[in-house]
């Protein structure tokens, strides 16, 4: 059947973050008209990535390898350890900031509520990490929401207990940003976290 | 390499509409933390749509069959041929409208800047059903723009060159519109299409 297919590729776009019927719809036919080439390089990779991409074994980073390519860097420094809540916050940081250390990835952050325990986000593995002597400093670079605050503070916990360093990123105004359009609770941050100027 | 493949799939995302290299890395990290099965889901399907799809050989629509659905139920009016520019129109007026009779979809419109002529549009197809007697009214259902104005005008002389009644869809404010925000364009063909009230 014509609709089944086409259907069926409409409902499975939609599986896409952010994809409605429209867009899906939108996007199955420019496909099918236009860029048959790119639809099959598409469903190709997807079925490579879903197939080949794991977890690395030491800093739980989305790889194809079983360490990743940052664990298994010399150059980088192995004493300094940045916890994330997500690949997308490595990428955005090793993207953005010149950061040298390695990380660890949570995916997720702590969430009684919803069920989301210290075994869910498995982190004696971190526990064990921090137990082998080689971590110096822990930084919490998890979200500045209620969960990630939760999640830096008992990870900070870990860390204390074993006589490790840690520290949070610093959380205030945008870089470029206009200060009336800055909420409220950064804005207290902002003010709570001021340095001496010129220093 | 890990960002090897990752980074191939956040490109081979971006072969969507409207998906930019930001949207594209949601998309890649959702499936691969959150949705593997979504992605395996979608790579097979677009693999096997991209194979298995192609064209009707009597209207052009995508189908997966020599002949679609429309074309061959007996329930159609045949004699009623409404050309449209693309698949998704068909599917719009399919849904929407209540309308019975066969379409006949163009891929495309007449653009003699772009070197797009009844060539390579295929006109001679369209030319040979108008041809075969079973077609009593074209129904020009192109894009109310410069270069559909100007495919219609052309598909209704060949029709005409036939003794063929050809007939446009009408144009006017939208419905649920509010005339404030109505383009004066249209308010112009609204006026000039005008029917007597409670006729
Ligand atoms: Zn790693
Ligand atoms: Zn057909």
């Amino acid at each position: 059947m014509a609709q089944g297919l086409i259907e069926a590729l409409t409902q499975a776009l939609q599986r896409l973050p952010g994809v409605g019927p429209k867009s899906a719809r939108r996007m199955a036919f420019h496909l099918l008209v236009r860029d048959r080439d790119g639809g099959r390089r598409l469903g190709q990779v997807l079925l490579e990535a879903m197939e080949r991409i794991g977890r690395c074994s030491q800093c739980r980073n989305l790889t194809e390898q079983d360490i990743c390519a940052v664990c298994s860097s010399p150059r980088r420094d192995h004493s300094l350890l940045c916890v994330v809540e997500s690949p997308a916050d490595v990428q955005a940081i090793d993207q953005a900031s010149g950061f040298q250390g390695l990380y660890y990835v949570l995916h997720g952050h702590l969430s009684p509520l919803d069920g989301i325990g210290p075994e869910e986000l498995e982190l004696d593995r971190l526990t064990a990490r921090l137990g082998s002597g080689e971590v110096h400093e822990l930084i919490l670079a998890t979200n500045p929401t209620v969960e990630g605050e939760a999640t830096a503070h008992y990870i900070a916990e870990l860390a204390r207990e074993r006589g490790i360093r840690s520290t949070r990123i610093a959380h205030g105004v945008p870089m470029g940003g206009d200060l009336e359009f800055v909420d409220g609770g950064t804005l207290r941050q902002a003010l709570l976290g001021r340095r001496d100027y010129g220093a």
